[in-house]
């Protein structure tokens, strides 16, 4: 009622009236009768939760949550050690295919290695000719004056560590793209707060820079863009595996030969045909943003974070074992701030291993993170690859107007069996 | 403990117990003797929800759900109605920031128009020389040969209905990309059902083509592409609204010159430096994923769905008015099937009067979905670039090195409260 | 003296004169007065050339001429018939490389097909709203409609055929990409000629549609673009070969496995990883151009017209032969109209026997170098590459610190002796 | 018939018969004979040209040369110096819109900067594993490793000096990506020659590293990518000026406002529809590629040295002059060396004072005929943008079944009148 007159304003309702889950109540009731159908609201739950962590943090205007089901795949062997994958999804099989792919990997495991990390953020600002733009340039580029702004940029977080800044000419406008480590924070807020730090201290050099946004969209975040895949983003990570030709056949039903070939004509030369800037895989978006949601990343950060180069290889003796590698260049991704202190999202992290800031090494934990990520990829990859491959060998043989299973197998129609059982 | 011994496969838990969550339980007490921490998936809920519309359709080796919470922005006035936008999100501010885009629209609305309406699934073939490859061009070109495929095609579902098919030669290898209105359904299985069916007919002409694979990446599913920027996928939507310098003052705290202005540099002039293609705006990402975690869609196909491009104009007499359009020519999206049929997701589509299939028009629901999802974008557009453009402004005037305050606002390290606050 | 004083405009020299020749001399000498250096003009070529051709067509304040070094490649067999590949060149090794890729080729010859044919001109056009723009979609996809346009659309040139309109809508602009036949000729002028009228029918549907310019850049001319690589431009063409295992080590000097393991690393992995798009091939650029300009096509339309993907793969029984394809997707060619009418260029296209108009078939002449082009690239693709996977292995056991040759191969540090002689 | 008889090989016939167009004349005779029509070869004229430059640089199996039309542009002011602009194209009108351009230029002048200069050439190696691969990257971004590499690399010539490595992994595949200054080369043989030098050297760091190719796509040259755009490539150039309304009125034939808003619907907006990375302009390409033509430089390297972004913005107290800036971050160009060194190419480059290499800095004449291209771009796009702009005002007016002049305005069925003549 103290709403409805505007006593109360809606989006404080909380604390307001002390008990969260309270006003979360009042909220949906207020909304109820602003719909149509008022009974709408009833399957979406928002009881026996905490909201104490979502208020002021994640989530506003907060009027319950949505149960994601969570499943695991896995073991998945990376670098020696065994992990329990938690992806959480509605797309129907993508977990079974995940673990079918960990299953093949299991006896030789997945190496990873972490090339670079650094978060990066692009302001955009302007000068008021192409020769103040450039004498900016030149300023930046000088080491000591880099020297200086790393000490203002380092001197605004704990954690922050400026590594880089490269700098974009566009006329008389100029995006100085900041790149930092954040320590185990995926980092954007904490760039930003460096990258606004190093602006005032550029002004007081160019006081006639104006600072036309924080954001100049040379980030680039959450768009598709050249530059994340050609200069990275966040971690930059590669993994490797190699299967024996027995494990192909016997797990994933299907040859080194089929596979590599498959590779090439719809990983390499499909997505060239489309046009793709860092889209030569086949699915790794689908394993990113499972566990992206699972571990409270921002899910919106998948578009860049799922860049990836799967490549297939013949290996061994006779070529007939497979090697894959996949490489992904920009995966943006932290074990505090963000969803990641929510307690569901922070058990999953639990069960990685990866909870929270690293105790010795800061960006220890964000850093294994990626490598977990990177490798689940690869698992991805093998499994729908192989079904891929072998699905039309054996379709081939079905009569066509059989019904189709309810089941779909990563929106191909292929059923759940062909994919590889959950069972282990 | 018989899933210890292997006689219950660990996927089958939920049949072999009968009850869902007991076999839930079970496989949750096996993960934990795995984990090093066995207390990890404490915090994980997995009481208390419904598991039967889970199992076999969305997810598989179950062990629970992520929470993800849910707030609400709007009323968002589309076309004359209002609707109030559910958001899933763990990052600060969105919601409060698309809710202030929400009222900054309240007076005008927006406008929406859908332009096209087409899922597509392109698989890859060989033929022994590009001779062959060319004869199959040809042949797809014919229009009777066109209109035997979609009779093939149109048979495989009620609701499939192919428009088009277009070619795509690499030489001896074939992209073929079929266009088909799927109704309510994003489509992809039901595309791939009737592609599947006419790569047979096709087979009958041309004995010596291969099938590589039913999927050749020139479709393209949740990967960067100029094809879906280009040539579309799911459904094309525009929409547009106006707002007075009044609004765009009181409510967006800058002016239409400023926003204009950083609209060419950030989203026109930032994402070309970048190398986008098909990111020409703010943040489009958020809202799409935050719209489709809430509503049950594939939220690893934020990646196409996402494309945007954001325009900004003087408008009115004297140029003080802001004329904005956002333009999304690839939105994957369902209102039924995938994760749309779970409880509180289907709770989400019933606030926007649009769960499970149209009654009267096919199609109609999904395509609703997007024009909402659409006028959400411009609702996120409008407001981040509102906050970024008077950002610099306000902030010039601080003192630099205050304490931020914990709140971010979507990750540009400007206080929630810049963004708008959340009451209306 | 008379243009000094202003009598006569200096670029109305040729018919002031009568002579055009003393035109040029004339024009030089006043431009010689200009320059700092006045002897810099000696060397430029101006006499004994016919400049009837050039002047109201070709070229404007013509000073002279530059003699572009013309070669001779070949013969090339392509579909069983024997070509002599003219190809004008500064760039040394070039021609002597494409001509060992045809001896490489000799035997079995080149395979084309054209695959498709249509130029393109993309205005600009804008609506007072988006829903407006999107009833112009609507009424341009209308088949009645799209009739009417072609009846206007073809009306305008004899050999104009209007194919295909395809739309692009951003916000309330709307592209609207016309797609022609233009017989022999490369077509740009024909085609605006018919899209200008068909903007004019349009309008009378349309009072309130705004044209902003006759080309709105989605043409997209001589300029990269997806959408040229995706939905072609001219001449969609591809050809294929298969080289003996034998001629690959004694013609080319290296093995069918290294030139496909190249092809993969360089031509796919390689400009994937540099965000290309088009450009999947070694050098088809090098040969577009110097057959453009020896056969006076617009130089500048090389960027679209090099777009390319190389494809090699194993074959044979034994899989040790290799068989190349390149497909090209959007050649802009013509053999009348522009440089094409030049004497020396006249000559060249002789030489293929694709001189003017085709007598019976319009467009065939246009069509038949299109594949010669193609073709040529083939050739040029083989030797470069080989040139390449075989560099390594031979210098490797070259002492270092010897004095490289003057000469070159293509930029890459080969001398020319590793490219295969220019013997036949 | 000593050819004939194969006692002297075809491509050595200049040194056999001493006198080179005895040569060139033999080999005319010979190709005569296997072509259909023999008269074909009469128009292309061979005699009275120094072919002692030519052999063994820049062509092979030569048969004459192809006289391009060159024509001049200007006076163009360019940092308050003066340049008459060579263009060698058969294209009608570009020269006469360009000097148009110039004209408009002529009072305030181009002002041009110099951002970055730096050719780069990037091998593709292959390691064993991921392990190797990035123990190789962490090798080569230690700052003792760069140092030595740089002493091999800038030790294998006079003017080579390596600036900086960039690595870019794929899998167990490295594209280690060189940029150097080449003092007035283009470059790309000294760089080649320094890349072999320190692949040499790193070899012996890492004796399992295959080098797989000199160059790995990643360099990138003659084929589109974002790599250039993004990271430069040989000269990075920005141009800009300021036009008054009076100029904009009586030399362009339109309306500032008219400009800029052409030039965000067109350059920015259609450029972003069509998925283009770096063809943010009109025709750059026209321009870039008559100054390579008439200098001697690569034409086929015109592909990346086209990339440019055209910026138009109000300027003035009110807004109704023009600012344009053009921004150029990939022109591949040299003074010495290729083409440059035949006598018209080089009286071309003495035309702008640039000829050879600059007697005081090296690279100094290299980077001043870049800024020219540049400057000579900005000229060129006022102009066309001009005539678009203003094209379909004039020509609503007439009627529309005209005649058509014979003349075209750059492929836009404009008259050459409109974008104005040539008169100074």
């Amino acid at each position: 009622m103290l709403v409805d007159t505007k006593h109360i304003p809606a989006y404080n309702l909380e604390k307001a009236v002390k008990n969260p889950e309270r006003g979360v109540k009042i909220r949906r009731k207020i909304l109820e009768n602003n719909l149509k159908k008022r009974e709408s609201l009833i399957n979406l739950p928002y009881r026996n939760y905490d909201y104490s962590k979502v208020l002021g943090a994640c989530c506003e205007n907060v009027i319950g949550y949505i149960p994601v089901p969570i499943g695991v795949a896995g073991p998945l062997l990376v670098d020696d050690k065994k992990y329990y994958i938690p992806m959480a999804t509605t797309e129907g099989c993508l977990i079974a295919s995940t673990n079918r792919g960990c299953r093949a990997i299991e006896k030789s495991g997945v190496k990873s290695r972490l090339i670079s990390d650094g978060m990066t953020r692009a302001p955009v600002v302007r000068f008021p000719s192409i020769v103040k733009a450039s004498d900016a340039v030149t300023w930046i580029k000088d080491t000591d004056n880099f020297a200086a702004l790393k000490l203002s940029f380092d001197s605004t977080s704990r954690f922050a560590k400026l590594q880089k800044i490269s700098t974009h000419i566009a006329g008389r406008y100029l995006f100085i793209r900041f790149v930092a480590e954040t320590g185990d924070a995926m980092g954007m807020n904490m760039i930003s707060k460096g990258t606004e730090c190093c602006l005032h201290a550029l002004q007081r050099h160019f006081p006639e820079m104006e600072i036309l946004s924080l954001s100049g969209n040379v980030c680039t975040d959450k768009k598709p863009s050249a530059i994340n895949w050609l200069q990275n983003r966040g971690k930059s990570v590669v993994c490797e595996c190699i299967i024996s030709s027995e494990v192909v056949a016997s797990v994933l039903k299907t040859t080194t030969k089929a596979l590599i070939d498959l590779n090439i004509s719809k990983n390499m030369v499909g997505s060239a045909i489309a046009g793709s800037i860092g889209g030569f895989n086949a699915h790794a978006a689908n394993i990113v943003t499972a566990i992206f949601i699972a571990t409270g990343q921002d899910a919106a950060q998948n578009i860049s974070s799922s860049n990836c180069m799967t490549i297939m290889e013949p290996w061994g003796q006779n070529g007939e074992d497979l090697y894959v590698s996949c490489t992904m260049p920009s995966i943006e991704i932290g074990t505090i701030g963000g969803g990641t202190i929510l307690p569901a999202q922070s058990a999953c992290l639990d069960m990685l291993g990866v909870r929270g800031p690293h105790e010795d090494i800061p960006g220890a934990n964000a850093k294994q993170l990626a490598r977990i990520v990177c490798a689940s990829v690869v698992a991805g990859e093998i499994s729908l690859m192989a079904a891929l491959a072998s699905g039309h060998l054996v379709k081939s043989h079905l009569k066509y107007n059989r019904s189709y299973s309810g089941k779909s197998a990563l929106g191909l129609g292929l059923s759940c069996g062909s994919v590889g059982s959950c069972d282990r």
